[in-house]
């Protein structure tokens, strides 16, 4: 059971975020650090089905702690969803003599990981990576800080625009299943109004509150829309359902999309990605598996990937008052 | 003919860009130096018609010469397009005794002053402020410089994710005439293909460069479209188009809109806007009227505004060929 | 003892910090929420004395959540130190009639805070406003954030320069009694050694740390040192130092300085002004006093004063050991 | 004489500046696209002395348009000074064939350049690359447009601390024989004055220009300073100068340093270092040596060497006087 871990595997998977590569790098140079070999997993999953293997050192990871991406590239894998898949890859793992890996990514790419250890007894820690910030046992994801910073910088920018024209502008940022990005972003930016999954605001009172604004004398506004906000309306029909309910603003949409992947990371996306990735060698080291990395009160902790899969991190419904209260 | 100028208008109108408020900053504090009233006029000829003036003073406008946008605020007016909307505007300069005005915009602004003088026989000066460049008379318009910085930056995130998926995107900068910024920022940004209004590549040229991206080993590809593009196909289109004839590829699309427009000036625009807003005043001073001052082989000069409106700035052909060599 | 809280004051005192407008508009929104009135007071306790004070409503903020700097602007008053000054003080406020005030600033403006609570038995709430972090009773102090990544951005500056050369690197960032800047942007930054008021490295271990990382093959390198680092050398003299003992290396030193305390503030620093501006009005309208409001385990709470005062926040040894490996 | 070229060797030299990385790609590229070999040589001269090549596809030069710093390294090489050095230089670039080279550099390094071609009759062709822009036959050297603007990013932070404190601040900015980043990014962040190398504004002035400075209600100053100014004085030196001569000002100085060397090249920096790369080689393959590729008049366009390393970039005296009325 608890062998001995001398080469630890290495991967990220799904969609990429900002502090992959810094994770990366700091899972390479801890396992430098306790003599341990490293090896990266190319492609996510599909590249550890097709063996897509490289021996890395701590001059490998040069110069990557500030660049956004991943060096290792991602990918999602169709075939790893399959038990053939999943036996191809173990094959290739153990062909290479790697006895554990390490794998940065988001719910998808744990659930991933969790099947593959049940089948072959095979050790995992995972690495949250993801902007969205959605994942259980994490106060932040890797990325999320970043695509903040990111989502407020353009903000500002349309501002500028906004408040020269007297507009009303609809910005889109991601969120599918969580409005974490919006509704801090949107604080931030000192938006509005802010749409997101987990409330419904309603539309009559989207259109009430840009009308109290409009009386308070704000000459422009912002309103910031999670992608699965639950009005259920894209940004687009938000636009035309205000603009017939309020013909005299000119209203415009901006929907930011991939840009909030990117980026040189923020210091603290650094800083924490250096601490989980550390924590993830040594806690295989410890012969720990099937845990997830992650900042809990601001100290790094471990979590059931299985809790980490089934729960969700909530957004923290004061900062909805707060919003209000900024936008009077 | 020759009256002495005692008092100057300034105003900004149609579309906003970085190095307004600088340009606006450097008339208020020029007719300062010279020992001229300075009266801001609000709204563009919208304002100028409905008596929005405010004195300003060199203080007024302190900690403006780094913020985008434009705090005079800018609008586009119907009415100053019927004779009776100008006789108005008129009728109000005449009141608070203004001689001149200076006005900040594009094409369309020029026009509106270039009428406004030949009925009233009011000194006009023209400064071009608008992203496009696309205005004869100057090698650069106030907020082209940042506006490429701003698109630059962002396809450098763009970048980050494509790259670490293998994936192809189509990015759509603003440009619905000129090619300027999808030339010149697609160079800078390292595109594979650039798509203007000025020349038609041929969506099977752009298909076949992109195959031989691939082949040559590029792993993802950036294609920046002009909103005016020759191909006559938008971005979502021209994902269809390609999705069709490339099925391997990922596909997808970023329109980057209105952040364009904002942001704080780059240091090439604030010393434009510095040198401009002098030259401005001081022709008005020197009894000159209906010209448009530019930077012509980096210096400062007039243009007629007649020929400003009617003359056009070409792109570059040379930079197209650039940007084939640097695509290989 | 309880009485009704009708008007408040705000000032900020101290250095600067970026997050202090974010601040200010959030202690004057939450009052015109509560329909209290705001009333500003100018550049700190000095304005308090000379009753440098301006009524604020929620429209004088507009447009500061993004800025750095303070619009109250700040001071240090020596005159505040006396029982004399600090009567001046009060008898402005009673003459204005202000119930209780929210100073932003550090340690001294909090024991300023406390004194003249004890004399005058006036409300008063401190919100931590610092870029150094160096204050008990919260995690993150405003501009702390913020000031991590001005310090990670300039470094990864010069470290484009640093490796181009094979130069080594002497940056002195801010922290005279902290080493939190130093040890987090050096992490992020990837420096190969970090030198703190918290910790002795030793000259000699640096010597050996830096000549095992010539070995490793790194071609350059970076050594973060915090103001009042503990091996009592300024940069200059640890230049000299190693020089005399590493004399193949082309060594360059670069202060930071107080671009550290500017900028516009992070997502981050804005969003937690604004939860601790709602936090402090609302504490001082549920009649409570000598509280700093602050983060712990990402919730605002609040913290007695005087332990604020006396307290120390540490900081993170584990990062040291982090830096370690990660500088392998 | 006019042998055929078939394979080029690229260099960067002296100072690195940012579009270097650019520029060198864009010479490789341009080899590829002509069918010509490429061979980069590392560490400036001193590679060259040693043979320290690489040979250079266009895959090699991926995903460094945007990076700062020189992935040729750089460096300068006292043994290149002597015959004997550059002989050995020479019997290098000959054992591999390589028939011409471009170096990347400033004064120095073209005049390395010329006397290397007088003694082996060797093609080499010089592009300017230094932040200093004080090279004659070209508006704007690589890396000067992006150091403005990160000199007037890091003032715009300090005018936020200054304006919050009613500070004094002398900014040194590089430039020991050319004040054109001082000037430059002087009137682009507002500065109160700008001391330069071409014109002594002398001690009085400045203190005359600061009173009526606050006389005229400016609460805060920024004095920008180039390295080699001409009153003599450093800013350390011109602080005590002032606090003697204005005792009520608080003073603080601030030395930017390397960090202007490094960053992200701006679009400028990449479009013209593209476009500088592409004539380099091109000259080349039209049998063109002993000149310098530059911008003039906003054409790429060449000068003899001999001219580039004789002549001096001016800076616009107009500018000084625009400088002049902005800070009225």
């Amino acid at each position: 059971m608890s062998k001995t871990i001398k080469k630890i595997g290495v991967l990220t998977s799904g969609g990429d975020s900002p502090g992959m590569n810094a994770a990366i790098r700091s899972v390479v140079r801890t396992c430098a650090f306790h003599n341990i070999e490293c090896i990266g997993i190319y492609r996510g999953y599909q590249g550890m089905i097709e063996g897509d293997f490289k021996e890395m050192g701590p001059r490998s990871v040069n110069n990557i702690v500030n660049k956004g991406g991943t060096i290792l590239k991602s990918a999602r894998s169709k075939e790893f969803m399959s038990p053939e898949g999943r036996k191809k890859a173990h094959d290739n793992l153990v062909k290479a003599e790697i006895d554990a890996f390490v794998v940065i990514g988001g719910d998808g790419s744990f659930t991933g990981a969790l099947v593959f250890n049940k089948e072959f007894d095979f050790p995992v820690i995972g690495i949250p990576g993801t902007i969205d910030n959605d994942i259980f046992g994490t106060s932040h994801t890797l990325g999320y800080d970043t695509a903040l910073n990111t989502v407020v910088e353009v903000i500002d920018k349309i501002r500028d625009t906004a408040s020269s024209h007297n507009r009303l502008f609809f910005v889109e940022v991601m969120g599918r299943d969580a409005g974490h990005i919006a509704l801090n972003a949107g604080i931030g930016a000192g938006a509005e109004e802010i749409l997101i999954p987990e409330e419904d605001l309603g539309l009559e009172r989207l259109v009430e509150s840009l009308e109290k604004s409009k009386l308070t004398g704000k000459s422009s506004s912002i309103v910031v829309v999670a992608e699965g906000d639950k009005t259920g309306k894209n940004v687009f029909e938000l636009k035309e359902y205000v603009e017939e309910h309020m013909p005299e603003y000119d209203v415009r949409v901006s929907v930011l999309g991939h840009m909030q992947r990117g980026g040189s990371p923020s210091c603290f996306d650094r800083v924490l990605a250096s601490r989980l990735g550390v924590k993830a060698v040594e806690s295989l080291l410890e012969n720990k598996t099937n845990f997830m990395v992650g900042l809990i009160n601001d100290k790094v902790a471990l979590t059931p990937l299985e809790q980490a899969i089934k729960g969700h991190c909530e957004v923290d419904k004061e900062l909805l008052r707060v919003s209000d209260i900024m936008s009077i």
